[in-house]
């Protein structure tokens, strides 16, 4: 069984799992695990790792459309260099700060491979949780940011030269959209992060929503970033649609409210697409410019 | 750095690490990670490391004498059998069901070894958390429980027969102290869980208190199990004491309250001991029977 199988199955058992993260009395929760090996390309600093680690939980909480408040992680290395965990330290505090959460610690564990695993805890707001599940035929479909920044991120840490590497981690610490999120949770009537990359979020939101999304391929915003490593426009809308690992949100909103919501977001909000019925068994969930948008992630390859 | 000497580097970089557990607005929170190859003897099942690794964060929200809400855990591996991850995740489910609390899922992920990571969150009475660093002269030193059934569980582990074998899951698979912790927190002045050790935990709590303590041998309370495997009254008391990871509590408690606050624990408490005055400089801060209490564990040797 493969991972998405994996999560999917504890998804049907758990009846609060399979969304971004979980709601207790109002608390939400989310836990991850990062590898160096699979999620810190060579060249990534522990400053870098720690914010990113933490974002990632972080992003999760904004999913919901919630209030952060804490993050914890554990550390895991070979060894402790106290300088490297005082950096990883740094980066989980101040990717706290940057959403007005609170870093208060964790654990240490000896293990053969740099691993962290990360939980956040928010507030849902009095309109609470927004799950994946409520768009509805009509809303417009919206995105945070811009996309792409990881997958340009990745290529400029490949390169390897000390430029393209501080740029790269640069880039790898993003801010989680938690401000955006808890702008747009009593508009939002489905949210998520894109951890998977936009084309697979789109899946996954219209899925747990059962309607159809018609895309609009140029009005994706492409991360500036994107522009330096990528030759043309095909490339750059595969890096940012099925890259992912951006953290921004996606999210359905009523046609009426984009407007007003959108100018509540510090990160920008951009209309892509339209959220359509349910579409008949057989035809795609996810069109883009009239063409049917794979439910693929790029780096995984796990189709 | 070991891992001990970092850990300690970090509580004092962040004002809400070091305990059991941080306390955000009333929320505990507190993870931790573990590790086939150093925590899952060979004939752990599936179902008893899902209990055990979600019951050490249980064990410290119980630490702080907070009422348990509900935890997560990622769950790694390098493949996943969908049997072993229902066992894991029933196990979980069970733990989280024996204190009132709820497990809401958490994360999968593809690791070089079976891994799990565990967060728990719940809440503080009125009373506030329960630190380590609150004992005062004159209290009675009190644990819950019977010590030595984790050293118990490993010895049985190594036999490898089948009986050993199941008896050391069921020894594995401890209760948390959340029911005691919560009668303990109006009383105690200190507490903490024993993921260390008795002699290791006497020492923390001491130094934390800024106290010392004297220790009666004969009043711990041994658990049925040691007799089992140990030979004399001194491997009996090196079990009981060295060995760690029995997640009972350590606590000490005003003298006069000790009998009340003890009818209400539902583990049972017992007074092993008295906090002192803080010995001076150069004196023994942890004394067992007149001698001085070595801070040591057993399995990690890292004294």
């Amino acid at each position: 069984m493969n991972e998405r199988d994996a999560l999917r199955a504890l998804a049907a058992d758990l009846p609060h799992a399979g969304d971004d993260a979980a709601v207790v009395d109002g608390t939400v929760i989310t836990t991850d695990m990062l590898h160096e090996r699979t999620d810190f390309p060579a060249g990534t600093t522990r400053y870098t790792a720690g914010w990113r680690a933490v974002g990632a939980s972080l992003s999760d909480v904004a999913a919901m459309g919630a209030a952060a408040r804490a993050a914890v992680a554990v550390y895991a290395d070979e060894a402790f260099d106290r300088e490297e965990l005082d950096r990883f330290v740094a980066g989980a505090v101040d990717v706290c700060e940057a959403v007005d959460a609170e870093y208060v610690g964790g654990d240490l564990d000896e293990h053969v491979e740099f691993t962290t695993a990360t939980t956040a805890i928010g507030r849902v707001t009095d309109a609470g949780g927004v799950t994946r599940s409520g768009a509805r035929p009509g809303d417009a479909l919206c995105v945070t940011g811009e996309w792409g920044r990881s997958a340009a991120a990745l290529r400029l840490f490949t390169k390897g030269e000390d430029a393209a590497v501080e740029r790269a981690n640069e880039l790898f610490r993003f801010t989680p959209r938690v401000a955006d999120g808890l702008a747009l949770a009593p508009s939002a009537t489905a949210m998520m992060d894109s951890s998977d990359g936009l084309a697979r979020s789109c899946h996954q939101l219209a899925e747990a929503s059962a309607v159809g999304i018609e895309l609009d391929r140029d009005a994706v915003p492409v991360h500036p970033a994107v522009e330096e490593v990528a030759g043309d426009s095909a490339e750059r809308f595969e890096l940012a649609a099925h890259f992912g690992e951006d953290f921004e949100l996606l999210c359905a909103v009523p046609e009426e409210e984009v407007a007003a919501v959108g100018a509540a977001c510090p990160a920008g909000l951009t209309r892509i697409g339209t959220v359509t019925a349910e579409p008949e068994t057989g035809a795609p969930r996810v069109v883009a410019d009239g063409d049917p948008l794979p439910d693929r992630g790029y780096t995984h390859g796990d189709e």
